[in-house]
């Protein structure tokens, strides 16, 4: 792969930052690959694994002469760091993130972007339980989907340069409008996210040695809920906040859906039951056909 | 290891009796080892297989002479075939099972079987989304738990006996109480997979173009609910059926504790979120220290 980049800085070091930060030294994306975290032991990791070229503290230094800037903090950081970092971002530089909702970057990064500065949000459906610089790895996009929801009237240039970053990282990128992207992602990872974080923290709430049971025999189910659940708390409680109507919206029809199921458990009603779980059985197939099992 | 039984009979020859045939003629526990099923594919495909060495749909020639019977058919069918089985059961029989609930199989069960003929329930908590005999294999139960629960009273000699049975099938056994069986069970078990049915459900309700986008992004923790919710209709109908007390008493805490999340999101309250999703990564490190992740 071509160099895209004559210099590239990444704001966070974290699971997907350095794992971004891999590829790009991988395929040789970036001239040069800095990294701006406020946290000295991420960029002295970042150091020692080489996945960087430099890690600063120092906003201008990081971000200044960058072709492209992404943004892979919490999202809840991200209106403070587009107003720091926007004295110092370069006519024709790029700005782009990692974030789960993308309304609200619109929203908090946007309107702090100079003239001749091109914004295109970014999201790649990839990630596991870990956090931090050592849990990221240059595969960990591959085989995945991309989305990319730059605004109206963003340089097509721009969002080829982007799309061209996470092609060569393996993912597969889609267009799409924020508002939708934010509505998909809260029935696929959000809400089950919520529903996981929800009943792992039910059964702490349980007496020890019950508690102590439900570990001992979570293989039974309980177990896929606590990998979700072991996610980065302030990611997610940043990707509530920030994308609360379309997570109410569907939180909203789940619990109707869960109270009418509780309904026919209290009735005995065995006919419903066994309806809804043979409809449940088909999408897991059409998952499997996609080849995202 | 030795010969446990002169002659087996597993009722239901699908994933998990197919899995235990797999173990008993691995290790040469029965002398003969017979499967009652009513679906004569099933009946077929195991002969096929060779992991029994008769198949039939006749009760008599099934258990008759049987030292052992297991029980491996969903358990809303288990009151009719006890009521069948136990004319033909001889003195000394063990009837064992692998249901998912306990209560409602002393219940179903118990009444009708015979004096001099001991009665050992058991649970392997084992098993994947698939079901029928190719789904079975020997090493499902291996590093597992197996959990038996004998009334009181039962011959001791014959709860030995099912052990090593589910020893040899590499499973560590552990005696319970029904009743403490089925609460523990409602919340390892039972909630998390009426929570995955419910939120696949509620997929499934969506406009077209979207349910197609759920599929296409479902890696993005969507996906480890549809396996849960790809596991079988018919015995999950009766494990819920069955477990009605349990499953709704834990349901409402559940539910209660949704609510309460549902409301930090709605106000903002960030500290209350992040409060929870920290609590709930601890549990994933006790479940990892269990060795049971």
């Amino acid at each position: 792969m071509a160099v895209l980049f004559d210099k590239v800085a990444i704001i966070g070091i974290g699971h997907i930052g350095s794992s971004l930060a891999r590829v790009i030294k991988r395929d040789g994306l970036a001239g040069r690959l800095v990294t701006l975290d406020s946290n000295s032991l991420h960029r002295a990791k970042a150091l020692e694994l080489g996945i960087v070229d430099a890690a600063t503290d120092d906003v201008a230094e990081a971000v200044g002469d960058a072709d492209l800037v992404v943004l892979a903090t919490p999202v809840g950081t991200y209106a403070d760091l587009a107003a720091a970092i926007a004295p110092h971002l370069k006519q024709g530089a790029i700005v782009s993130d990692v974030g789960s909702v993308k309304m609200a970057v619109l929203r908090d990064v946007g309107p702090h972007l100079p003239e001749g500065v091109s914004f295109v949000p970014g999201h790649p459906i990839a990630g596991t339980e870990h956090s931090g610089p050592t849990a990221g790895f240059a595969e960990l996009f591959q085989g995945r989907w991309c989305i990319l929801t730059p605004p109206g009237g963003t340089a097509q240039a721009a969002v080829d340069k982007v799309r061209a970053m996470w092609e060569s990282a393996g993912s597969t990128v889609e267009i799409m409008e924020a508002a939708h992207h934010d509505r998909v992602l809260a029935i696929t990872s959000h809400l089950p996210h919520l529903i996981a974080y929800t009943i792992v923290g039910t059964a702490t709430d349980l007496e020890t040695t019950l508690q102590q049971e439900v570990i001992k025999f979570s293989a039974s189910g309980f177990r896929d809920f606590t990998r979700i659940a072991a996610s980065d708390p302030v990611m997610w409680r940043d990707i509530f906040l920030n994308n609360r109507e379309a997570v109410l919206e569907v939180l909203q029809r789940f619990t109707e859906d869960l109270t009418a199921l509780q309904r026919a458990i209290r009735w005995g009603e065995g006919d419903k039951l066994e309806e809804l779980f043979s409809r449940t059985r088909a999408i897991r197939r059409s998952i499997i056909d996609a080849k995202q099992a």
